[in-house]
């Protein structure tokens, strides 16, 4: 996979660009947007002091403030990188401080709420464009981001009706600049395709991982010991941040049940065949999904070495 | 994660072994076991003329047939590594040829089956040592193999009540040559173990790629572009083998319907706080979960690199 940032731009696409919230994505953002010349200046809010006090001393930002209102006063683009819950009441502080025509983003995984959450909030100059990098780690926090995380990957932007075109544009050429794909999308399809790309998946790592701390006949020794049957991957998805992704199912509601229930349904056949001894319905469910993975690796979305490429043969031809 | 062969035997632990089954664990231990020295000669037997071919063109053994009792005929040791649903055919195959004392085991990822299915069909005079090693990648055939595949992975030994020491001494001797931790389990348990960390996290990826692959709201391209989202990571399980995983779920069925209930019960427990806007109760779950992966990580079985090293940033410190 190609993860190299192109040449820094001669001309940065905004003067000043708040980030609010400074954790793995707007870390990220930070490095990147200031590694591509994408901004002439950065400006970091956070409510934590610490998470602060790590962005200044790596250099995030140009300026540094919990005060949030203060922070975006003379931003032409503001960018909400918090977990989704708090979009509103971040919506509500900034909002008599924005700039006349200020643009406000953010990175959230649901969009449907965030649009529901800022447009009532936000003042009638604003300019509201929602963006998506489909991007992360299972970290957390400033130290954990890093400028190419963007590089090769899509952003999905889901302009609300009516979103001003310039705007848009502007927002696009952002993410191109940090090595983005871009997407528009409705925001109600987006939040679908993305429960079943992403909050689901992430739904059952969290509950099998769950599911095997609490056996009683299992050690947690055994459990983590044996990981590397596959467990161990949903562990990976498991550790991410919890305040983060509770607030994804709480705002995706009604996309992340739909797509719960169809794979319930699905695991419940699944499960009748494994007791019936269907051994052809199996083997045809199992040859089937092979091809999606084949997809992703052409698409340029993953890396066709086994494994994850996390154990390298030290072998290469000798000794086949 | 250290993944270095150590240095060659001076002694082969066995003279001559078998290998029957050709696929990604079969050459990889014939690669690793040639390359530690652990037998002075190597047998391949498969059935499939095109695997054993590859085989022979790889130069994995010392001798290459397709009539599996040719095969074991003077072996120490014969080491089954088919899809499990083969092995009571297989033992039926190779019971009259085997060598007095032979040691017979195999690579498994049930064992109480596959005890079942050899102790009647193999003779009282040969000397059965079911082993199942927690390694692979989701590819295979004889070309997918490597000889570090073991390194630092768990090989479970499964003996039988009153299987004979000297031969259990021995087959913790071959996977100790070729970089593996020696477990010694009863059967039982091991299936227990392996259902929830290995054969009910290959079902649910399995079932959750299937589900996605059926929606008709959100197109197959729309799920393979945003997949890095999480399910990539449930994409690369189910591109597993179908044969062998089809054979895992026939034969060892109770386990995995055990375990699967209970993640299901715990899935529909999380459905309802989802549903009733419990963030306490998600948030609570999600925290806990993540101490299990640090767990792996400390205990060696996975590497701490952030996204399985997938993406290493190329900006160091420069840029943070």
């Amino acid at each position: 996979m190609s993860e190299r940032l192109g040449p820094p731009l001669d001309e940065p696409v905004f003067d000043e660009l708040a980030i609010i919230g400074i954790g793995l994505i707007g870390s990220s953002l930070a490095r990147a947007i200031r590694r591509q010349n994408a901004a002439r200046r950065i400006v970091v809010a956070d409510a934590s002091e610490e998470a602060l006090g790590r962005a200044e001393a790596l250099g995030l930002g140009d300026a540094f403030t919990t005060d949030l209102a203060e922070g975006v006063r003379n931003a032409d683009c503001v960018i909400l990188c918090a977990p989704v819950g708090a979009n509103a009441a971040i919506g509500r502080a900034i909002a008599p401080a924005l700039k006349l025509g200020a643009i406000v983003s953010d990175v959230g995984s649901v969009k449907a709420d965030v649009i529901a959450a800022l447009q009532p909030v936000l003042p009638d100059h604003a300019r509201l464009v929602p963006a998506h990098p489909v991007a992360g780690t299972e970290q957390s926090g400033p130290d954990a981001g890093f400028a190419t995380l963007f590089v090769n990957r899509w952003s999905i932007l889901t302009p609300p009706e009516g979103a001003d075109a310039a705007a848009v544009a502007q927002v696009r050429r952002l993410w191109e600049a940090i090595g983005a794909n871009v997407e528009v999308m409705e925001a109600a399809h987006h939040d679908l395709v993305l429960a079943i790309t992403s909050h689901v998946p992430h739904l059952i790592a969290y509950n099998i991982v769950g599911t095997a701390a609490d056996l009683e006949d299992v050690t947690r020794s055994e459990v983590m010991k044996f990981s590397a049957g596959g467990f161990r991957d949903f562990t990976r998805i498991a550790a991410s941040d919890p305040t983060m992704w509770r607030d994804v199912f709480l705002h995706n509601k009604d996309a992340v049940l739909e797509m719960l229930g169809r794979f319930s349904e699905d695991l419940t056949a699944l499960q009748r065949m494994i007791r019936r001894g269907d051994g052809d319905g199996l083997f045809a469910l199992f040859t089937r999904t092979r091809g999606i993975r084949l997809g992703i690796v052409a698409q340029g979305q993953e890396t066709a070495a086994p494994d994850f490429g996390r154990r390298v043969p030290d072998d290469g031809k000798a000794g086949r």
